[in-house]
């Protein structure tokens, strides 16, 4: 990302970074651009196979002449480092068992390492899959103790990115300054219709003909974080609120595996509380 | 419609209107109905052919019998009878040239009868479509004024329906109250996100991936009324302000389109701000 | 279902239906109706409560006056007897897994009392939901053996219903016509388009700009039998074979998991190689 | 497009040309690129702003050291210079009318320079929109009279693109060899489902649950061209055919339209029966 200016050095960055990997013998494998005119930032995502035996010392190199030589903000990742994922769940399991299913039919490039719960819903199914399981039962009077405990598991797990897969607790601005990764929301409503709290309930007492859910990054303002993926299916009068919590919970599943996937793969860049989904 | 106690009566009201249909020699074309059991509220529409010579006067026996003997509030329409439908619009023309190409199709069964604008934008095309044209500027000073022409000229023309496709004036409560006929709008959001001006702006820096238009009835509240039928589409980072004006524009036509085709038919029923399409 | 001479017998049915079961003290939970005028057939499907303590002499009771005094073909099922599924799947479990967790969900009014396979793959999770699992191998010189054990094995567990879960061999006429139950398939496209082997390879191959997923019931043509519900997915060229397969995957489990439950609440009605589906 | 070999070729093939452009002055508005694996070869589309007061210089100057020093297959384009666009119409009128309003809304990049059609359907909107109007009836024995007619206006109207706008008469091979244009097709479903004639009643018989328009680049085959953009939406039991066509309508409407718009915005490419669509 860079600031205004970046516009008309497009050329020159593009030219820059390609010229850099193929100098170096690198093979672009996938590479994408985009240029928001009216924020004044270029963003590009490029993948490639490259020549060296030594993987993290190229990394480290392009970054030098990246940052340096371009004045580009760069984030370098290698494809064969499995990010960490921690998912938290309260008693709602579809989206959780939705992201182990994904993550045991060989979709997501990760190493799920946690699930933490406040209820035991997952916790057989955790086993089944060979994840550790971390019953933390959350009340009122000891939510911050709680989240203690929960920054201790995801340090100590070495965690990159946290999932909450219907996790109905809010988490602290002090949690979320401290978690040190990315946090990754799914909300059952199509952001920014319906934040809050019982999203179905609102959308049948409005009445409207289409529901969503929303695949966000989370930030200390409620369901206000940066939009990831949204998914939208075509309801009617007919549908009781029980029909929508159904027909959402496909909807939830579709949205946050997708996210993941998305946020796994490196293509999503976070700016002005806006994402980039280089897809 | 029916107030609670409905519910168990389903059978009975099912029962007494197709009995009496059957007895009197009609033929059932389509039928439908909707038991919501929570607002406690029976729905039932029933297009039928009918054996009479004077279908009006067969109209109001049913009537009679349906309010009597059955309690349920009725309203009948004779489908040869064409309603008379005016259209408002201002300069952003699509929604109302994809109105009148309908109409020529075939596709409404209604007459249009009145295109009234702030703007000449349509003029030729009305002209050109035969659509009387009534050109009322509108400014902060004399809206009132504007208003009771408009009304005038509803009554004249003896409008059963007003579809404001994409008419930016609000209309006021007053002009509500008098008008005496369903309005239907198009708001170029998927309602309830983003009511109220610009949308599309407000869309873009929210940075949602999948962005709306809702055609629904208007009510004093802005953009709160009873939802018909909504679009949807997908959107990504790379789209402007301005890919969204113009994605924006499919869906409009088409959500405005359909709901004002399921209204003129008939199917459309408003209870509790929100609506029963019997499709 | 009635022959020729239904369309105006539409009233006098829906009025003789309605009637008896207003008669007998029944409260109407849902109803619907479809005339097909080119087909000549009128269909209904009502849902009621009884007042009586015995449902099932009810439903006989029923039957005996729909189908004498009414001349229709008449199927009644009592909702409280949960119907029992057999799943036959090969290799690719995300569907198979998709309708196991909607069971466990509470989603599907039906107990899940087989799973049979020609691979192992799902032995462990059918273990863990605690669903008896058969392995069946099948090769070529033994197909029809495999085919009399499957019989055998279904008509033990009595199951009113089979599906084929990404069940990668294609069942004999002969096992069709023995079966005595319906069968529903997901096929991994689009259909009419792509039938057969790989279509997603085929897909591919066509460039298409969509991919889809279609549940059916199957009939002994490959394929071809009554469609109940599809899916579809925008793709692009961006999307290697194997990325439609993934994304085909989230559409076999939606297309399925939809179809089943549609086909469990006694919600589709067969006829002319087409559906009616009272949803 | 490059043939084997240009995967490893990637990386320079970008460094190349954002290179050039870079020590030209160029600054880059759109870039994107393609690398099919398994067809070993490798697309780019870039957009860029020249410094020159002679675009076509440049731009010969580009061709001659892409072609030369990067051995890439090139084709450049002037943004400023829009293309000539003759649209084939016959008595199904509602997407040649869609075409000419994004027109005059300024959505389409091109000029339409003549309307060319074997009925008088569109004659009064042709004037009306200002665009000549070409009556050239049909019938079997002078089909290839009336091609060399055809021919001849699109020669002498130097036309960049033939669109078929519902022109229910199939184009000889000789005609699409001498064309000298590409010429984009609407087939009214979803491709390769129902190719041929009447689609829609296709679709109604085979009973499938949703419908879709194809916009494509015609070949000699019968509906067999590369796809550029389909779309597609939900149907149920209840539609007649005539709905079908009704709802195909506006399926139609939207995909000629994007596909066209894509076209002229030179975002397709084609290659192996496919399109490659830079949007």
């Amino acid at each position: 990302m860079l600031p205004a200016g970046a516009a008309a050095a497009g050329a020159g960055l593009v030219a820059g970074v390609s010229g850099w990997i193929f100098r170096h013998g690198g093979t672009i494998v996938h590479a994408d651009q985009h240029h928001d005119a009216s924020a004044g930032a270029f963003f590009q995502r490029v993948e490639w196979g490259t020549a060296s035996d030594d993987p993290m010392a190229e990394a480290a190199a392009f970054r030098e002449y990246a940052e340096k030589d371009l004045g580009m903000v760069v984030r370098v990742a290698e494809a064969a480092r499995r990010p960490r994922v921690a998912i938290l769940v309260s008693q709602h399991a579809h989206a959780c068992h939705e992201l182990l299913l994904d993550w045991r039919q060989g979709e997501l490039a990760a190493d799920v390492v946690a699930l933490i719960s406040n209820h035991r819903t997952m916790e057989e199914a955790a086993r089944h899959h060979g994840v550790p399981f971390h019953f933390l039962p959350v009340d009122p009077t000891r939510k911050h103790e709680v989240e203690e405990r929960q920054l201790a598991l995801l340090r100590e797990r070495q965690v990159d990115l946290v999932v909450l897969a219907r996790y109905m607790q809010i988490l602290s601005a002090d949690f979320l300054g401290r978690v040190g990764c990315p946090v990754i929301n799914i909300h059952h409503s199509f952001l920014p219709a319906f934040a809050g709290a019982r999203p179905y309930h609102q959308a049948h007492t409005r009445g409207v003909k289409l529901i969503g859910a929303t695949a966000h990054y989370v930030t200390p303002v409620l369901d206000d974080g940066p939009i990831i993926h949204q998914e939208v299916r075509r309801v009617s009068h007919r549908d009781t609120v029980s029909d929508l919590l159904r027909k959402g919970r496909s909807l939830e599943k579709l949205a946050l595996s997708e996210a993941v996937r998305l946020h796994l793969e490196h293509r999503v860049l976070v700016y002005e509380n806006k994402t980039v989904v280089f897809d």
